[in-house]
């Protein structure tokens, strides 16, 4: 058995997943064609942009340059996004090939995923061609790429720059287009993300490289990969190898796990799913935190990506409910959390703290009492997080009391400072704010 | 073996759990105490409401009259809240009886959930005494009730009045207090509930009891239950029964699942928690959709009460997002649902209508030139939904457009109506609107 493809140099891919400049070829006047979105999408951008179209040629498009061809362009493009139908991409690649572009985006479609033998074929010549020349694609049948950081919003997604969230945190790669905007949307509600890409068939550069560029990327905290297949599951190994050196963490969900799912997988982006047991089991020995729900992805790496490490394996839970800290403790041990029960001294403190009928243990349930004795919740979380098993400490807030909840999380905020170990407060009430 | 305990007769709980007239006892003038906040909960109740306390008889209370103690009420209440401590109890209960009131919910813990022998006991006696003359009681360690028919907030949460959801739809009834309040505070998000019970120690009902008396309530479509443990598990069956004869759904979540979850619960309720699968299963004979997810409690509960009944077993997915339709596949399977392939004219109209990269199967995949061709999801939501097979829709909402989303929603809106299938829209996007 021969080694995994080894992950593409991210050096090699840094003119193309962060570019400088950017030449959108395909843009026409219709402001909702996959150009002219692509190319309002770079409004808040500080380099250079042109659009590509020969009708247009020497005119304004949407606000930019626009010139006839790859080969009039003024200099060679960190990225150049092709937003043509299939049928275009040949002749723009050989272009992009010949002017010495960073590299390529392609949106179209219609290749092996539709599972006909001539356009998997033709997807074949397009990843030869490619790689002959050494110009990494992002595609085919993908959704474009975000850099944050640089406001560069490479893809016909709508209203990038509504997208204010200042950048940093988290990296965001996904198979699928849609999901990993849908994932990139979390910036319109101040969640910090860096980077997003879309890998599609993956063609070219697989969820792999491209996730292991945004481990090097400065500004990254860590990744949430979004998977539904891979040529070569092996490459996870090396990603977990590049996750490991470079400390940061990767937070993965795979797509297709059953039967149902993997069959929709061929037909989407060609992917052969496999079983989700040999999956998982590959996520664990990568070292990637595997979740098993579209919403816990970005949550959990957004976590992680503001979190300090712990400083022990135990998990401490505070809460002045009885039921959450139940379901807390239900969710740690699915989870194979340990949370040791209080050293003697701790569980002192508690229990001059806790009326007899809250529990001073581990979950620690301090009871609604907590409302006419706020001292009692600074004596527990003091007692627990100075106990040196906890290296983490989880804080179910229950219910919002407009009144006071915001005043609660102030009087949190110092122990996370003074103890350097993370505070999770967990957000139960059906209200949102 | 003896038979269960049969539920209460509902009749005999009106009065307590819908009340017209309501008297909280242990109303002190400082406006944090726990019955001064309970009595300000029911500031837009339209009956007659009482605050009891020697020390301000004759005198106006936070806007209510005060009487001296509960045989000097004008009349008997329907409903006797208690806002004393555990040692003030069983005297308030005894002159509850003799005054003839509805029945009474006590705040108090300090019982069996301490685990000590004279807590226990004294909690025995409560019960025994309770039911000798057939004063229903909620509680003890409980938070109390909401009719938010009658906007009668009997619970010391805080700010009650500000929820002003059009009441109806779903019925909350929980063990733990905090979470049940928890749940009722989607009602401050427009989420329509009708009724919150919470049962505590379950010292006379247990949420068997409490549940089956929403059932009987006209507002009350579907049951959302979040349970720690029961005294007889046997209950169960009995309130499964009740539910097929209302035709009305109960939807339920364990908690306490895990040993460290099933520990904690014994010092929170005094409630044994069991195997986990033993509970499922018992669910499962009693015919309730269980949740392992809080979330996913009062979510399935809403769905219920709004949806029709599906005409068949088959699950239709649409979406132009073939990641989503995975994703959604995956969950279908999950739960054992079956999603038939299309019939031969189904799959013609789908196979028309969309790109040839696209999937014109179950899950559909309409590709993201549904941005560029909206008539395409027209004909394939109309295919769909006719193939007898499919008895509802999952449609996944993938990103959120400013400009179009909302339009999207209101073209599938007629879909539902002429069909008279349930349309389910996932709402994906990391943007909360």
């Amino acid at each position: 058995m021969s080694a995994p493809e080894p992950l593409r140099d991210p050096a090699s891919l840094r003119r193309l997943l962060s570019p400088r400049s950017v030449a959108v070829v395909g843009v026409s006047a219709d402001p909702i064609g996959f150009g002219a979105r692509s190319i309002s999408n770079m409004k808040n951008f500080a380099g250079p942009v042109w659009a590509v179209n020969p009708k247009y040629a020497g005119q304004e498009l949407h606000g930019y340059p626009c010139v006839g061809s790859i080969a009039d362009l003024p200099e060679a493009p960190d990225c150049v996004l092709l937003a043509l139908p299939r049928t275009g991409i040949m002749a723009a690649v050989e272009a992009c090939i010949a002017k010495g572009v960073g590299g390529i985006i392609a949106f179209a479609s219609g290749y092996g995923e539709t599972g006909l033998d001539d356009r998997i074929a033709e997807e074949e010549v397009l990843r030869e061609t490619c790689r002959a020349a050494g110009l990494p694609l992002v595609g085919v049948n993908c959704l474009g790429i975000v850099d944050h950081v640089l406001k560069a919003g490479v893809t016909f997604m709508p209203e990038y720059p509504r997208m204010t969230a200042p950048p940093g945190g988290v990296a965001i790669t996904s198979q699928s287009g849609a999901l990993g905007y849908a994932l990139m949307q979390a910036a319109e509600r101040g969640f910090s993300v860096c980077h997003m890409t879309t890998a599609g068939n993956a063609t070219d550069l697989d969820v792999c490289d491209l996730a292991a560029y945004q481990l090097t990327m400065p500004e990254c905290r860590a990744v949430a990969l979004a998977v539904e297949g891979l040529r070569d599951g092996r490459r996870l190994a090396l990603l977990g190898d590049a996750a490991r050196k470079a400390g940061k963490p990767i937070v993965v969900l795979k797509l297709g796990r059953g039967e149902a799912g993997a069959a929709a997988a061929v037909s989407h982006t060609g992917s052969l799913a496999g079983s989700a047991a040999a999956w998982s089991a590959a996520f664990k020995r990568a070292g990637m935190v595997e979740v098993e729900d579209f919403d816990a992805l970005l949550e959990t790496a957004g976590l992680f990506a503001k979190a300090p490490k712990p400083t022990a394996p135990g998990v401490a839970i505070i809460t002045p409910s009885g039921g959450a800290g139940i379901m807390a403790a239900d969710h740690a041990e699915a989870q194979g959390l340990s949370m040791p029960q209080p050293m003697p001294q701790t569980e002192a403190v508690l229990r001059a703290a806790i009326p007899d009928f809250g529990a001073p243990r581990n979950p620690c349930d301090l009871t609604a009492q907590v409302a006419s004795n706020p001292a009692s919740y600074d004596a527990c979380m003091e007692a627990m997080l100075t106990d040196p098993q906890y290296g983490c400490a989880v804080i179910p807030v229950v219910y919002s009391h407009h009144a006071s909840t915001q005043l609660r999380m102030e009087q949190l905020r110092p122990y996370a400072a003074k103890f350097g170990k993370p505070l999770i407060i967990a957000w139960i009430p059906e209200r949102l704010e």
